[in-house]
């Protein structure tokens, strides 16, 4: 059976991320999950910053995260993105958070998105982009699946 | 059958809280259920930070929210806060966001957090403090349906 | 001598502007003061929100702040701002946050602002929007000041 | 003349970091100036998240920055930092932010910091921490201006 294409990025966690408790404060994983889906779209060969010019947004329609392990402040963290599942009219990714010093798995979530045009109105990203959907669909594991069915 | 109690608290959306999209970034979502959460124990009776002081830490493990409709820079928005479950080592609040100028639902959610002491090891909440516990699970609906069950 | 009207807010410390310093971070009184300055338009009987609508925006040019004692989560604080100078072309405005416990001033500092279009291009607000000009020029104590030469 | 070394870093914009002007939200610069600090010492071959574990913390006195051009959303950007002066009692920072594509100049700023202990308590760092305070100072131009009164 297939799978998604992950992308990996790394970043490193700053004092302003932390809080009293001395640890990450939760809010800022979704953050960093944003940073996962812009390099998934730059290491695809793609920018994000690109689709918004074209006015097709993502607004983020639900979130789910787990928190496993706190990060800390000056921890080198790797962000793993991918896409769980693809529709005309919506996109799930989903996350993996570790640190990189020992392989700890820290968070991990989801995110589910609408597509829309600039004034936040859904619409069907595989009627008006066709090439860029077809593109994400093959980062999935959507199209894999369906392929398998057929044989 | 009887229902939790529900705390209200009213914030103005910030300007610093707005992204490129022209409305709220959808992170900062959480940071209010925080505020909710903080106004919950103040107008209770208690405040949160006591808890701190004795060394209650409640770190967030599960975070889950849809966003409905987005908030804008500038609206009063309303923030309701419940406890939607508790047992003795975790408890679960919900959310809901409304602005105030239409009434409409904005966002919902629920986080899902764990007793823990200052060094972020899980602790049983009734054993250490149990009138505390006995508290919260008195602004909860658990023990009302328990009596129910019992009718 | 005359002085600029100053306007006064408040707002509770969240737990998210904390830091493992167990304070506030010190990027959020720059938040703060963005808070100040959209009560002090709308206690004037203005909103910053419609300014912006007309396409004027006040993009912050050069940020100074004094930081004396830190704010803590919880800490309720008041915010006062008022306008420090305004030219044509530029408007300072003033602040000083003080803890509501202990009245102790916590910060200070001066934001100033050019008066752009929605461009980020540099304009002339006495000349496109006069009244709101003159208005601002009011509550400054600019005009006080020229008021006293006259006597 | 001699000068002081100057460290480099470079980080992306992110979304999370940018308002409803469609720029980046200028309190940010200031968690720049911090990612700039942290790197600052990692380069010159110490870790700070190691001087706070001795105790020794360097919480902001004073912030001046000057926004010269906005950064947007996915822009890699330079963040140089510097020692600008360092005494036994404060240390100040100098920054450069400059976009990677173009090499504009977007923001530039000072920080001073007083050097305290763990319950922020100012301390002498020349005479808890010498050989930390001398490798400080060599990173700094101040000695160099002292050679320069020897000659």
């Amino acid at each position: 059976m297939s799978t998604p294409t992950i992308y990996s990025t790394q970043i490193r966690v700053r004092y302003s991320e932390t809080d009293q408790m001395g640890v990450v404060y939760h809010a800022n994983y979704l953050n960093w999950f944003e940073v996962g889906r812009t390099e998934f779209f730059r290491q695809a060969g793609f920018r994000y910053r690109d689709l918004e010019k074209k006015g097709i947004l993502l607004p983020v329609a639900e979130a789910n995260v787990s928190f496993k392990q706190p990060a800390l402040y000056d921890d080198l963290v790797d962000i793993r993105t991918w896409i769980a599942d693809i529709t005309p009219v919506r996109l799930t990714y989903a996350y993996e958070v570790y640190r990189v010093a020992d392989e700890q798995l820290l968070v991990f979530g989801r995110t589910m998105h609408v597509f829309t045009n600039a004034a936040l109105k859904p619409i069907r990203l595989s009627r008006l982009e066709p090439e860029i959907y077809a593109w994400l669909e093959a980062q999935s594991s959507t199209q894999n699946r369906h392929d398998e069915g057929s044989e």
